[in-house]
């Protein structure tokens, strides 16, 4: 079956995020495919759509890529025949308008500087007119994704190595890319200047090295010595090699996506230094601060609200308890549901615990708030349950411009808090309080005011975007 | 592909439950077997192995069964042909040494009464010999259930309705049994008269009612008067009427089984009138009375021991974190990792957060310790994440003897309470201090010291087992 | 997926036979089900809907089963866990009515005489009578086919070996069926007392009796000193043992199914101690005789026509040549053409080869006309290709009349000779003149008057089947 | 699944053809994916691993394609996106080395000139240096095709229209290549100035025209004004339009590929103004006259030499018969015979009538004799049914060369021909006398002892093969 439908109930009112890639290189070979499959499977939650795996025994290359999870995409009989010292990996989350078959990767060439397979994480704000310039050269493109259009342009460039290439086609690559690529006998991977995306390195004990977009894979696998790559810095791994290369960061400081922290990464991964889940207990102790509120108790939204409803219980003084509980098992399905069904959407995926809330004044914490789909489900069911007031708190602040670096935030039409101002915001929800924290609270509690991406809260893009939103207008997207 | 292999990393230290069942009976019609779906998807958790409906439209019963889980065994298409008033369900575990495709239930049987659907949760002490006497008299046997067993007694039982048959054959019937019966024209259920299982009803607001397994179904399809079946008692729900008919129980106040409340339900279910969810709690402070000490943080292993965690934390003053992140995708992989990859297994699960261990004397609170395979790795993950102590704290007695109703707790062999004494399981699992809850203690967070099995940890069965100890002996099950 | 569909373009005007059945025993034991999958491999003729093998190791018993041809069903995987020496195999056309899974065999029995295993090819009348008499009895059954209820009524039999209680169970079973059962230890096969369907054993050189439905399986197996088993004979092999046990025929020279040689077997078989492919040149070459007609070629309807249309041109000395090419892929397709190309589904099918047909006054030999639904569109198709005259030469007598042992011929309603006279035929058909060979010269070419069933013919069955066209008028199959 | 493994048991001794090739334009538009999927349905015969089918609409181009018999690969739900007026599609046999799902065709491809797919049937010889010239050029391959190499270097053309483009790209490719192309607007066929694989296009009666590698399916599809698209010519259809371009053939009269008529086409196609079954029935009554001998019984290898062997028949005066029936179920199977099964090969395959045989001087028609593994065992299975002479005549010469343009005859390593004599491989094959059709034999039933390619059987290519025999013998292919 060829064929994927995501059931309403799928969707939860978050950002998506685009992709996770891994790169392994170890002087040993026997187990470098199943080490890439074990890297992806700690990155799945950064894409559900897609997997794949491609690696290089130092002669030929061997992909297996398909649509599901890693695990449905993998079984010991596709594992098998990818045998190899060096091999990269992907996950993937879909594409608006593509086919995800045709778009999944690695995305693997033959070129005149040997076998070439690229995996990516990001999006080039560019990438129409690179396609557009790839076309007019009498190049053919078999795919709608970025990673084409990057492979085609890093098999046509001049240089000695994959690095040299890399290095001069990197000025017209405009956008986020963590990129990992196998060539022949290595493992390159590279950070955007910007450093939009995470991306980092560690020691295999056993010998070889790792690379991934989180720290929580490398741990996984028992890496050491991890550290992170940094922006416009391209590593090589080598079996027991391993080789830095520094070029200019776009902006002094970066731009690193904020949302990795508020949403996106693995709690128990580490980025910039920080631990994500430590900035999350942050984000709640700073939101108790920002827009505290008497009440009776302190909930999160699971699972990724905890860590924030324990740091804000922690600094209010308001005691933390589960209010409401998640069904492990949601995920995709194929049946829609009848219309009264319909209805109780958010029911097949929470159940408030009455016995914690009836009689109570109730504070919410959830993440973010993106296209507004789901609040007032959730504090419709709470207030149902018997809390006597409901006061919501998000900890990021209000999303009200597009992504254009590879998350799909929704439309300005789909922003729920580009149309409404707070207050109508509120109602609209059905709660009692609606605050947000603010950027400035939400980059203290990142723990620096630079360095970081916000625009989707503040409109302030790092890289120029006015020909995108120029071509977005026309196209609908943004009004 | 008929072939499942549970990959090891996927087998968690926990007792095993067999199933979960759904009853539904609607006067519409057109989205009862939707509702059985949706219901068994709340019930995901107690059992992943394999799903079915059955309904029947009146005049003939159609049914649908297959091993995954529920979002894989049914889509749209295999949904749609399933078209009637009445239907049941059913989702469960493996069962030791049989084929998973041909015990999957409903078990759809034609009869001198009519058709004769059946699906239960549960076990039959007795199963062996009753199995023998209807092979003595001649009868043939597909599969090697308890629920065909029960079915061919059914349809040879005399009697006006099957309500009558269930009366009559009960008698016979030694052990756990909450099942549900799919007529022709009706859905007729029953909690065996120990009422080892769960079991409830509820109205659907737009007409009809449905049976579950656990009130979290029945509170998921918008059900209101919720109630629970007793022991021994006869549900009979039709379109809009039910009939409940009381049978009865085996002994005064039941059987219930308390490691429902410790681990199987989920927390939003409520059972014998109360919360799962602040059961939990309470086994948290209950411990924290019990076996108190000294310690910076209180940590859950996550999700199950996070109630748990909360009152213990509440209890005892010692502030609550996370500790441990856990991978939200584990589930079933067919691949078998190598050696080096092996001896991280608790890796794969399990992430340790270091800011909030490092330097600390840690309490970990887990809900059962059975077979004893986890508990190490656990421990050393957290110290190894630089804990300067490990105090393990289970909200449950220590379990030394197997269930005989239906829970694969694991022969006397394999239960590692039942060979070693506290202090050799403390050095075995390389903690600092090791404490279970007392059964007096669980029983009080419960909120009685009546009407709950306990036999897993006193080895006081409800029922007579000796008949089946002796068979289980010379089978090398117990020694 | 479950469901399979049969696009109208897959539907011969022709008879549908059941069931084809095997049964090895191999004192070696490692190829048996191998042997059993060739075997069905060689019978796949006699049905594309479903197959199966059961195994037994002298202990336990291991079926596969499934949808689907023999070569989907099976593969290395699914073939390797079916350990043994015993082993029988089924494969089947479907039934109407009834869901082809849940049908498909064998069908295997947990009794008190110990595992057993069914399969079998034809048809009881007394089907229905004997299932309520079961179901009386208090007995479930989980199937529809009649193969339950005759694996039932074993079960519930006396005798000391299968061999007694097939003896004693026999008398009860009224109708078609060549029949394997696996014990534990052994593979019984039994041929119905009027012989009806055919049914064949072989001794294998290196080891071990093969039974099959037709001598070409035998013969692909290797088998030496094949040998038919006899009307109401039971045969048992065990190894290297074979015991034959006689019971006496139901009728003198039993009622062999006449269609076996007109339609239904492999052209490579014998029965009888006639070669199929022999008799089919007979048929042609009496056609001849009964039905010449001045003509320039005679061109067979392939495949399975050919031998007929070599026996007529060389009776007639009319030159024999290919008129007819038909596509070797044709099966199965999901696709349902739309109007334009419905209309030319025989086309999809067969083209004419028209430098064989133009200007020439043509013979077609088929072998039978049943629901009279392909042999218009074929006239057209050669008419169109340049054939001045068309004369249809039938190889067997006109369908005028239901089978009621297990061969799908249609209803009354349906058989198109029970409606028009031959006259009528000829002009609904479209040729110049339209012959069918007589029951006579029919049964001169098969080699004997007696031992043959002709009910399809003319009405004569050797079963009194008052009770069943009874029943059937009342469905509405028979007016 | 992506793995296919061909059992050695599917292998015959025959050559190996590489595609069929269909293109479809049709005004109304709501048939087109579904003509397509006729016509390759009636092409399976040329290619049975994988199919596919590119539709375009007027704006944009849909793909679907995938390993598998045609009616495997589509079936409703994958046909019915495939909207559009205009469709090419694709059946395709496996390349050695290749992943088959990879070199699926068609190639689709987006181009600066719009949207291209491409479907090519045959074989470029200078495919590796036209291929190394891309790389250099900077482009980057995703596949291993000829048809990717086609399909990029016809994107980097310049002309005002594919047509052109077309035309300007010719002159590069030497070797067969019957292609069709898909553009946003048209499809657009051309076959190699050799004229080596056929293709021809006819007339919708409903509309719209359709363009084939044979005859037979515009003839399924019920197309008029069947025509052959010449050597060189350039073929557009656009609805009701047709446009045809003439380009200057290669060589004179063209070079078809002879085995097309010995064994590839099926025989209701006709080609170069010869029905197939005319020249196979012709190529018998040569060999006749060739190869005469005093006999009994003429009988074909089923099925592709039952024409010539009727040929033989009629030329010789000796009788026509069946010898050796053949399972119509022969297909993939998964399961590797075990050695004793191994032996018997052939007779899965085959089995041969007695009663024909025995006592009897055999005429043994085969159409070919590439590798020289079955004619032993066929023979053998001939003398075992009781022949006492076997003559074994071929209608073709005996095959001493590879094949350079697209067929996989083996290499001459492998070609028993190109190292026995005729004598030796009598006595070899074990049969009483062998005896091949001369070359001029071969040309007079075909009609022309001109325009044809016979040089896997003279070594006399028609284009300069030097540089790729060079390379063939530097891998081995060629000693």
């Amino acid at each position: 079956m060829n064929t994927f439908e995501t059931a309403h109930m799928d969707r939860d009112d978050r950002p998506v995020e685009e992709c996770g890639v891994i790169g392994v290189s170890s002087p040993a070979g026997e187990q470098t495919a199943q080490l890439a499959f074990f890297g992806l499977f700690a990155l799945q939650h950064r894409g559900q759509e897609a997997a794949g795996i491609a690696v290089s025994d130092g002669h030929r290359a061997r992909m297996h890529k398909d649509t599901g999870l890693v695990t449905h995409v993998f079984d010991a009989a596709s594992l098998a025949p990818l045998a190899g010292y060096h091999a990269i990996g992907h996950t993937r989350y879909s594409t608006i308008g593509a086919s995800s078959a045709q778009n999944a990767q690695p995305f693997l060439l033959e070129t005149m500087h040997g076998t070439l397979a690229l995996a990516h994480n990001g999006s080039l704000i560019n990438a129409a007119e690179l396609r557009e310039e790839l076309l007019q050269r009498g190049f053919g493109l078999t795919a709608t994704s970025d990673t084409e259009v990057m492979a085609l342009m890093l098999a046509a460039a001049s240089g000695k190595s994959w690095e040299d290439r890399l290095e001069r086609t990197m000025p017209s690559w405009k956008g986020a890319y963590s990129l990992v690529l196998l060539g022949v006998d290595s493992v390159v991977a590279v950070r955007d200047p910007w450093g939009y995306r995470p991306l980092s390195v560690g020691r295999l004990v056993e010998g070889g090295y790792v690379i991934a977009s989180e720290t929580c894979a490398l741990q996984t696998l028992g890496c050491v010595e991890i550290s992170e790559i940094a922006p416009g810095e391209i590593v090589t791994i080598r079996g027991d090699e391993i080789t830095r290369r520094r070029t200019p960061p776009a902006v002094t400081g970066g731009a690193h996506c904020s949302f990795e922290f508020v949403y996106f990464s693995r709690p128990d991964s580490e980025w910039d230094g920080r631990s994500v889940h430590a900035v999350r207990q942050r984000l709640g102790e700073r939101l108790a601060i920002e827009a505290g509120v008497d009440a009776d108790v302190v909930i999160p939204v699971p699972d990724s609200s905890i860590p924030a409803a324990i740091g804000y219980s922690r600094q209010s003084g308001i005691a933390f308890n589960d209010g409401l509980i998640k069904n492990r098992y949601i995920g995709r399905t194929f049946i829609e549901p009848s219309q009264s069904l319909r209805e109780r959407r958010v029911a097949m995926k929470f159940n408030a615990l009455a016995e914690n809330l009836v009689g109570k004044r109730v504070i919410v914490i959830d993440d973010s708030l993106v296209r507004g789909t789901t609040a007032g489900p959730l504090v419709k069911l709470i207030k149902d349950a018997g809390a006597t007031e409901v006061h919501l708190r998000i900890t990021s602040p209000p999303v009200m411009h597009p992504c254009f670096m590879g998350v799909d935030m929704g439309t300005y039409d789909e922003l729920i808090a580009a149309r409404l101002s707070i207050d109508e915001l509120c109602r609209h929800v059905g709660c009692d309080s609606l605050e947000f924290l603010s950027v400035e609270g939400m980059l203290a509690a990142i723990g620096s005011q630079n360095g970081y991406c916000t625009a989707c809260f503040t409109g302030e893009y790092a890289i120029d975007t006015t020909a995108l939103r120029l071509s977005a207008r026309k196209a609908g997207v943004i009004s």
